[in-house]
């Protein structure tokens, strides 16, 4: 299986590359590094992108660039970051890419429990993710060809411990529940899911 | 209790100002009539227009702008007019707003069953709920001096006959389940919730 990841070399992208890599053809991508650097907010780019690719099966996504900081700093600009990041870039990512992939393929992006379980901070974050879980949910029933889609939505991640002190209580998600869950959206047949660990 | 109402010439709007004029000081804000015409995809407008209006107790949105139609038309500009509109039109009114509106005054937006329950042709909406629900979430484990915020998420409106048929199967919201949902969040001590009939 021809598998794109995008944010290939972040804490979460690098671990599924590496679990993938020996069963699978994985494209690396990320916006510096990895085998294509690409802005996901930029359509053209995006677009570029995937004209050099050429078809693929499995898109995942752990791209999330979100404002995080104090809430009175948190002004119509600042909330830019996670509208043109997190959120615009994932789903342009699915609504450009759905041209490109082939028949049966899947789009897994990435979203995280601050969208039901908000912390201080984050409010970016919970708005982004929202925002793609609403799109997950309703692309899964536009998509054409068998195409799937879901989201992952893990807790603080395992191997980012400088997180924790954000993230009060919450039981961070083991980079093996990490990678079973992209399993099952990417080689499981289920779409418009939020899976959770 | 002086009482914004954002869209209140359209169909909510115009109920939620006639049911709630007798006992309180409405201001009805628009795009076009109303007692004042404000661009809520401007936060320049929406800076200006909370100047002019003064300090408040409670701001009722019911404006959601999104991009109704074919899945294949839904680029990334098709997808700003719910971006710009139902997602930062009305989380530009908080985070504006709070500096404005009086301690423990509260506001109430508004979002929909297609957060949850999508419908084709209406993907863009379904991302600006789920944006703006995140964001109420996460808002109001922030907001300051007893401000409070939630969401009222009806299904399609029992005065919008002309949306039924794109809604198979959804029981409609009686306009006066509408007005009670409004009621819960201006006039109880919630926050931080999503209000559903």
């Amino acid at each position: 299986m021809k598998i794109i990841i995008v944010g290939a070399t972040g804490t979460m992208g690098t671990y599924l590359s590496s679990a993938f890599e020996n069963e699978h053809e994985i494209i690396r991508v990320a916006s510096q590094g990895g085998d294509f650097q690409v802005d996901i907010t930029s359509p053209e780019a995006i677009e570029n992108f995937f004209e050099e690719v050429g078809p693929f099966d499995a898109l995942i996504s752990t791209a999330g660039p979100t404002y995080v900081g104090p809430w009175k700093k948190l002004n119509d600009a600042a909330f830019r970051k996670g509208v043109e990041g997190k959120m615009m870039g994932q789903i342009n990512l699915v609504l450009i890419g759905q041209h490109y992939i082939n028949p049966k393929g899947s789009f897994t992006l990435i979203t995280g429990a601050l969208t039901d379980e908000p912390q201080v901070n984050f409010a970016n974050a919970s708005a982004a993710n929202g925002a793609v879980e609403g799109f997950v949910r309703a692309a899964a029933i536009e998509l054409e060809n068998g195409i799937r889609i879901n989201a992952v939505s893990p807790t603080v991640i395992e191997n980012s411990p400088h997180y924790f002190p954000y993230f009060p209580g919450e039981i961070p998600t083991t980079m093996k529940q990490l990678e079973f869950m992209f399993r099952k959206s990417v080689f499981g047949a289920s779409t418009g899911h939020i899976i959770k660990p």
